[in-house]
């Protein structure tokens, strides 16, 4: 059985000294991706059983690894949870941040906001559910706040490529506060003319300068 | 020890026929509000645990009620839950919905608004996490997203005596989104103009009209 050889060699792996160069643990070059992998998998562990159901043995197991990896590779839940989220984000920021960038006009960038509310925030429920875990997480622990700061200081500058600071603002609020209003509301998206309401949003700066 | 008199108390109210109208339990003469208690208690143990840890036994301790009161009384956690998350939703609903009857032109309309944006929401951490908790668990579980429709419903109809549907729509968005991102970021709550932000959302359909 695989993990029984992975757990000898993790076991000698975390007996050496960990920062001695001349010893490289084993499972790096075996498995150079395991540590990659428990991350991915804890965020999986994180959208069934939410933060306060993870543990290290469930992420173990959804990474197909033995347990002695999961002390090896973090310093602890907090940090694998840290590295998990930092993924999340980083993931949905890429995608907010491509949509922007090909936009080379201004109406096509009002387009590219419109399909952010309408086809990516929330596109399905585990990331309506990681978005919400995440965002409860860093209402307990202030900690992590420097997290979803940089989730949003990032969603501002791919705005501002097109708008100024303040409409940017106020575009990723509206973006923010109508992807969870419909998320959390029964009726279909299609009640509300996305569209129209971005183009007003645009251009609210425009008519004030 | 008081919780021993309400334990027989209870015992006896649980095993009379709870339907049969001519037989009271005795704990509601005694201790009438104890469903109450228990829903404030809930309340309170989910702002500290979270939804996932918290049990009957916790919230039979906070509320200062023998564990069997807590089948007595609610049909199960699901039950529970939903009477807190509703009794919560209502009190924030309610502070929204006196800010916005309390004004009378729509200029101070727009000062409740940018009141509402910068002191009501979340105006401590137990409300930020206790929103996000809501939001984690209609996430979760669409048969809870009653309750979150029911609250945007009663905002949008507290901004409608004072703004067309469009607009209250988007203002109610910006809300939720303004005050998210001002929670979730470290950086304090001045730096930015909620008042101007506020006015220029509600030029939006005046100028398009």
């Amino acid at each position: 059985m695989p993990s029984s050889t992975r757990l000898s060699g993790e076991a000698r792996a975390t007996a050496a000294d960990p920062s001695a160069p001349s010893a490289p643990p084993r499972t790096r070059r075996t498995d150079p991706d395991r540590r990659d992998r428990i991350i991915d998998a804890c965020l999986e562990v994180v959208a069934e059983h939410g933060v306060a159901g993870t543990t290290h043995r469930k992420v173990a197991v959804a990474a197909d690894v033995p347990l002695g990896s999961m002390t090896y590779h973090f310093e602890g839940m907090d940090e694998l949870l840290r590295l998990a989220f930092e993924r999340f984000s980083q993931v949905m920021s890429q995608r907010f941040e491509d949509r922007m960038a090909a936009a080379t006009t201004r109406d096509e960038a009002l387009d590219a906001v419109t399909a952010i509310i309408s086809n990516d925030v929330f596109s399905d429920d585990r990331e309506l559910v990681l978005t919400h875990e995440l965002y409860t997480f860093a209402a307990r622990r202030p900690e992590y706040r420097t997290l979803t700061r940089n989730w949003m200081a990032a969603s501002r500058r791919a705005l501002e490529q097109h708008f100024d600071p303040v409409t940017a603002r106020l575009i990723d609020a509206a973006i923010e506060g109508l992807t969870i209003h419909q998320a959390f509301d029964p009726a279909p998206r299609t009640q509300l003319d996305v569209s129209a309401v971005v183009r007003q949003l645009a251009a609210i700066h425009a008519a004030d300068r």
